[in-house]
């Protein structure tokens, strides 16, 4: 078991290696009747390519998205949607030297131990690539919660010691760190110049706001809308931890600092502030969902370090080829679409908890 | 959907509101020919159940657990194991004055949004008494990893600005904090007292350590190791966050200090820093496993709160009744339990991970 | 893994041996708002207990089952609801002979071969008891279906060489071979009357028809209506064979003979023949669900068999103890519970499929 | 959701319509170290490729297909396989005529009242093309089977009236039927070409005979081993029945006649007769395990047939286009793919079923 699929009624299968022919994902449980081309998920897909600015890899693929199933004349069947992008551009050679050699940080040892084999090619499943079938089937997601009113955004909260000061919505895929505050995206230039000519990398947080999911979303014990969104977000390769509304700062404060008075607005159920984060019991309230996710530094560093062969030598290890020396800009869309494709998912679910509901709906 | 079931080969699927008849839990998947009897869930049950301390609740049962079925003779039978709690001291009285409103910090207007109804009295199924059932059935999962050599210890590294200072695991269950620095736990008592006296809560931190999980444990996409973990400690009411080896903290060190260094241990691969918590790209390293988890301050506090009715009507609440000043303690062993269950079922994922063990395994 | 977990949004955990503590179920996934007692329940129960005819076991428990939780105030809460009945009239020492030798046509073999132990007394986890947990969840199925329309009715369609010949739905529960055909019914208790002289066994057919299932219900390729049925029919014990509308026959058929033409009644379409059982493609058509089931002859007869000890010895064996000569009367309540659960959760998993009709349901 | 994922721990997530870009397969839990390449997976669907009788369609596409992931230097990683198909040969102009008419005996008017559209060129999704997929992965589940001495054996017992009376399976890919016995496959010949002249259909029955699997594989209560079979092969389209070993004939015979007495060969525990079909209690007995299934006649035909347009009219319907008289033939290679991946699944789920062997696998 490779433990590739994801969701429960919007299911998506994903595969691909770094270097094999080709990555994607099969989406089972899109309902029928949304509007889908292929331009809508490819615009996910290129938020994803490394931008301009220091931080970049020189990998810069085309990744090109075709539609293999589940569409017909512009719209969703209801049926599974294949969407596959090959590999172009993967200079495979750039990893022999890495064949027999466990890089600290990486995936590489866990992989032979597990399955007594690997693809070292790029880190193989265990690529940052994989992720694109993450955005594929994200933008799908996405477009079912637009149709109900429901609005993701993810940004760059820091990276290393630089952290936004302001929030504006509208820079954040105009600078290459997907920053919300111009300033701090500046400053994350100069420092990531820096680790970079020190052959090094940093990490980094991001952010996430879901504004629009209707109260009630999600399951009250295993299944809570807050627990589905932390494995969702420690799945993404590189987290390390999730934190929902005041999370970790929640353990430093009082009940009374940190309850959310319930309140009346026009009428509607609201709370008057939101350290919870949206999320009470695994249910949404109606607020706007706030997480954040740490992700750490690149494994892959030109600085030399001390590891091990497979076959048990002492030995070191410096990583050439092309790698990002922040990773945290790529993770955004990443972030956001694993965001969109569990509170689809929770929203399809929500579904029959209700008899009255029910019967209304089969009785139209 | 209530989302009451959880794993995938080891599967529980609980039962129960805080004032209905029981709680329970049934467990699926529990290998034949695990010595088993009540006393060793009940031992586990018990470590859930208050203190003596200043944290303590009144509520105070004797929570007797009865196994149903799938032990035969002293052994599992390989069939499903059914545990049940019946309810005994239910004040349910206590509760009806909080019947249509919506207490701050809980479930409440979520449980009326999501299902249009919910058992006001004491929380229903979003109750602490829920995790009654998930330590049961981590009872078990400890019993299985027991055998094959793994031992889990979770404990309190924090409550509200007391932070643990040594480890000394032989006091974990001495004092009622479950601090593992019997210096902290004197210091918890003072600070928990004076909140008690202010009507308040305090939240805290839960760390939890396992040793003896061998390497290649996990999958590397959804079913990470650690996504599993996030996704099983999240789920467990008030907490807020969770994080892995170094988790936030990652987020602000460079790679060259982040990465584990590979070496070799009796000629065995060991990393000679852990600042990955035991697990890389999904996979277990064979190194301890760490991860601390962020407890909300309990929502249930005696001071004045603004809230509103089920009717959108403004009014004011001040919670009675018996509730723990600080839930972490409580938490400790269901911290332990998720942890248990959810390293079990990858275990037991993980055994069809290479075709030449499964010929291995056939063949004899 | 005991298999014992069936549903995808109504989903049924059940436990319990024949001989242990108590059997019983866990359902996760009723929708909230149903009215629900215990009284409903037992009725079904109370179908399942043997009748007064000559195929009647003795063993006669009153099976009162209780309602664990899930249920607040005379409705269901849409938390898990826990359905126990303990075990009180079993005569475990019935058994002792058969400890060590596997009765022909029974599980003990696989038992031993699968878990190295089992519970042998009475059949253990694959007693005709275990389909009491099923009775149970299909009571809950059938409100949620009646308040939908949904009618089901199960009778048995022959016995041995015994067929019915007419269908008069009132007469089922008034004879105990649970035929719809008064004649048959009598014709049968002679025939059962001469077997049990001669301390054999017979088994049968039972046809199941569904009437009220909307059209497009189930999905068009693994998750078939019909797949789900017959997966579910063929999990009740003693079950060899299943068939959809014609069946069999229609294998003899021509495409002329065997397609249902499409007419128009009242604007609304149907077909004019049912060969097809009601479900085209995996998906109901709207016409009634036809299926049928083979039985296959109790395995337990008192006549002397030839087989062989746990310790491979061969030796012969006689069953003693309480046995029905023909199970089928006794299957007809579970095969109706069966496919109650299972359009149940068709009907829950549909309601995902249309994107206007999700963006419908949430605007309200 | 269109139910297009089957297995648990095999698990196969397929796509594609008939006349769409692309048909395929992801397969996530093959283990690795499994030898595989594309003409491994090439000789498979080769036989669901017209043979050259009576039996026919014209449509004869390459289906040539390509392995996109999860393999690597010719062995599985334990990643998922993902193979595609694409389509070539697909003459959608035929279909235009069919947009707005229910085909009798298809899915059409199914799909739109689940989905509220389809894809109307060759049946779409539910296309006998859709099988390509099934076989592709059943060839990678034979594959394992293989390294663990299972071997399957399909093929055709009647089509019509014509009935096989001898076995030799080394005729079976010799004749375009499929028929074991070579007598049985000429006679076919000579009642499909009037069928045909008669612009007519006919449909059949299947067998399957597996042998090697070991005793204790599948589970005691839902996941039955002959549940699982049921539940795949009816998943097949036309299919509409399944009986195991003696099925429907049980439901006649006695329980002194239908229980096969144990007995010892070698001192191995057998059967001496195998009327339950390798299967007791859900679990293997060790014996050969035997099921049929009945596969209905191809409901598209020629000849005129009434039915009603998607605007609720009248209308009559010829079918034109490419369509086999007989898809028996076709669908042989489908039930032995589909049991070989419910063979493949529940071998891996069994591996935890005892705890003596789980801690002798980790041990190793």
């Amino acid at each position: 078991m490779s433990g590739s699929i994801y969701g429960k009624l919007f299911t998506i299968s994903t595969f691909g290696e770094s270097h094999g022919p080709a990555l994607g994902v099969v989406i089972d449980g899109c309902p029928a009747g949304l509007e889908l081309c292929e331009e809508d998920i490819q615009i996910e897909l290129d938020k994803r390519r490394p931008g301009v600015g220091a931080a970049a890899t020189k990998r810069n693929e085309a990744d090109k998205v075709q539609i293999l199933s589940g569409v017909f004349e512009g719209k969703t069947l209801g049926t599974p949607i294949a969407l596959v992008v090959y590999n172009e551009d993967a200079h495979s050679s750039d990893y022999s030297a890495l064949k027999d050699v466990y890089r600290p940080g990486h995936a590489d040892y866990g992989f032979d131990a597990k399955f007594g084999m690997r693809d070292h090619r790029g880190g193989g499943r265990s690529s940052g690539r994989e992720t694109l079938a993450r955005v594929a089937a994200g933008a799908v997601a996405k477009k079912i919660l637009k149709s109900l009113g429901i609005e993701l955004t993810a940004y760059t909260l820091s990276i290393g010691p630089i952290r936004a000061e302001s929030f504006d919505a509208s820079v954040i895929y105009e600078n290459p760190y997907r920053f919300a505050d111009p300033i701090a995206a500046a400053k994350a230039d100069s420092f990531v110049s820096a680790l970079k000519a020190d052959m090094d990398s940093a990490g980094g947080v991001i952010e996430c706001r879901i504004n629009g999911v209707p109260a009630g979303i999600g399951d009250p014990v295993f299944d809570k809308l807050d627990a589905r969104l932390a494995g969702a977000m420690v799945s993404i390769g590189a987290v390390k931890g999730i934190e929902i509304g005041d999370g970790f700062a929640a353990a430093m404060s009082r009940g009374s600092e940190n309850n959310d008075p319930f309140d009346l607005n026009d009428g509607k159920i609201v709370t008057t502030t939101n350290h919870a984060g949206g999320i009470l019991g695994g249910m949404s309230t109606g607020c706007e969902i706030v997480f954040r996710v740490a992700v750490k530094p690149t494994p892959s560093i030109a600085k030399e370090q001390q590891t091990v062969t497979m076959n048990a030598e002492n030995t070191t290890i410096q990583i050439k080829g092309r790698h990002d020396t922040v990773i945290v800009p790529r993770a955004v869309p990443v972030v956001e679409a694993m965001a969109a494709i569990t509170i689809a998912d929770a929203l399809l679910c929500n579904m029959g908890s209700r008899i009255d509901r029910i019967t209304d709906f089969y009785k139209r």
